[in-house]
């Protein structure tokens, strides 16, 4: 490949390998997308094949602007149309993937946003992990997997969240689409919204009436995690 | 093996072990075969040999008319003769699987339908997985294994369920008799019924009332795996 | 070992790792062993050696009548006077098994039996796992091992019980303990109890009043895989 | 290295793998670490290190007395202030591990603490699992994990638990932070208090209104295993 898209397929091709590892991809849902910003195009999953097992090659490259394929032998996934959207409108993202991980779709198929009740998930989401509004009729039949991605977008921006500070969402009835700056911390953000659902759960089994982490504590949290004042890890020479 | 059975042989000890390697086969329950429509007969896994190490020529040929032994050295699974009904009964099934598979279990031990909550679901089934009546006492003393299946397939046809559409159903009391295309699509639709079961189980604990999925949410879904229009994979020409 | 406990001892060994493997050893808690009736003794787990890796010549051979210690250099399993009592008291066990696997323990804690809700259940309980009475101070307080072992052997016999048809109790606020035939048999049915406690577990989240199995369907499995009339499996010649 | 650290590094390092080997590791969550009492300091996982892969020469060591570090390239762990006010507070403490586990942090987001509900609790705490208080927002806004060691401290000594009989917390909205008499024995706590938390939600689901263990049979666990009376395991020469 010469072509000059080795990074980005590598990327999904990682990412895609990456939420199979993490045990998120059940009965072959699944599918991971990088951008490069610069050349207008992402490269994608191509539909039908195991997350585990898909080669850089076989990621097929696609125009941001108009679902071209510019590169690619293969079919991208069926879902190509939502990551097209989620390029296009939601500014800073590198990757997306998505995945029918089962707790955060047991949340996506209840209708209901994750709250954020502890650190772990303050850790990557300053606020509960939202969750679309239905599709209507007229969305549904046609161009459906775009207008995913519009009732995706529609939350951000004007709709009031920041892509960098909740980095992904429960598509009603469906699942999780996820992202992060590149397409190996969207996988890693597609685990943590599983986490956070799974733990989510357990939590209301033992209090159903449980209320939400205080504003303090998950500002605290995230920005230990993200922006300038982060303490986290070996990044930076500040120390916490 | 020059007997001309070496094919549903291979498909039955191939779906055994896919079931066992998809961790669905619990305390040894678990069992497939895969019909030769041409010849009048099917191939099934022995009785008492474990799922995950069974070997084709272990597989019993069976006749679909009668039940007769028509080669293998060994005793066909007491499930048989659910099997054979369901050969008999439903057109276009190539392989069914009989698991003991945790949830699926867990919801017919309830004897609830599971409801279609989301695309998951509907990517599958076009609706619920279906739950057979509670045999009487007389289908219980005579011929039970014959009689689950009859009850399996009174929901179908006359019934109002297409074996395409619905390919599988919760058998009350007991667990998940299931179908496909061939055995290998009917080991894949068992791994389907346990993770839509999972999945509904969570679900249900974040909104006891959550309401099934709308019907065209369901019929976009199923439609897109589905049938002449589907666009999922690289089986088409057709993209979506 | 040319002492002639070589048979025993390897059967306890082969339990406790079987036991490991089954994932049903949490936190190390778990033991077994293996009865000689013809010679009055069994082999036992020695006590702090963990199962997965315990070797058929540590396991400790204790006589069935006072607990002696018949062969072996170490310790044996603080839980010895359990065994020994149930090897007293319940005619025809030829192994016993000791787990805190987690849904079994659920149950235990909660004092409450396990309902047989299903042919799973039925096909190895004729009824409901039972749960024995709580202890008194007295008997907490002295002989604590032994009077674990007395509560679970008044419920067989005279207590209505039979061991073949329920080979296996739920000791109250503590865990399984659980017998078979022989020591391997005790191991499979100590998975047994952890499934079906899973199980239940996942159906009464389902439907929270489920009636338990009538009485016809639970005799139909459990005479189908037990008795002279058994057709399950390759072991007789009878086929249902 | 010769500077006289290798124990505890070692110790910091073996205890963080096998949290994570034990799976109680969530999207990198987790730290331990060791302390030389004699030198007054302890050696602490590295930040943004993964436990799995983490070399005892990468930990770092730290003075107890005000956090100096004094040996070590790389910057501690985020929450090495806990760690220290631990080791300050704490009498006989000789390691500590802190996890986001699952069930541990579940209950901990629901701010319950984990009662005594079975000898499998009984065996390592005597009595609940506690949880801390709320920080104020004060305490969030500044020195927050020196803080956070803080209300776990307030708990033990005057605050009435003895941290040999509690070895660990919650921390409320956060997760477990638990210790024992080296970095070996809080990493088993840590798997214990996983699997009490887990236990703990399976018994709560089957009865919501189940009532703790009485004292005597809690204390009659935890002597077991504990203190001058123990008789588990190969340890003294005493047999129960």
């Amino acid at each position: 490949m010469t072509d000059g898209y080795a990074d980005i397929r590598e990327a999904a091709a990682n990412a895609s390998q990456a939420i199979a590892e993490a045990g998120l991809v059940l009965l072959a849902f699944g599918n991971a997308s990088a951008v490069d910003r610069s050349r207008g195009v992402f490269a994608i999953k191509p539909s039908g094949i195991p997350c585990a097992t898909v080669r850089p090659e076989q990621c097929v490259v696609v125009a941001i602007e108009d679902g071209a394929i510019v590169a690619g032998e293969l079919r991208p996934s069926s879902d190509e149309p939502t990551h097209r959207l989620l390029y296009q409108r939601l500014p800073g993202v590198g990757g997306v993937v998505h995945t029918h991980s089962a707790y955060a779709t047991g949340w996506a198929q209840a209708g209901r946003a994750i709250p954020c009740l502890g650190t772990t998930h303050a850790d990557h989401f300053r606020g509960e992990v939202p969750v679309t509004r239905a599709l209507t009729d007229a969305e549904i039949d046609s161009d459906y997997e775009w207008n995913t991605g519009l009732v995706i977008a529609e939350l951000y921006g004007a709709g009031g969240l920041d892509p960098h500070e909740a980095p992904g969402v429960l598509v009603r009835s469906h699942g999780p689409f996820v992202w992060g700056d590149d397409a190996a911390e969207a996988a890693v953000h597609a685990e943590a919204v599983e986490t956070l659902a799974r733990m989510a759960s357990i939590t209301l089994a033992v209090d159903p009436a449980v209320a939400p982490l205080g504003g303090r504590l998950t500002t605290r949290h995230f920005d230990r995690k993200h922006g300038a004042n982060a303490y986290y890890g070996q990044r930076t020479e500040v120390r916490g």
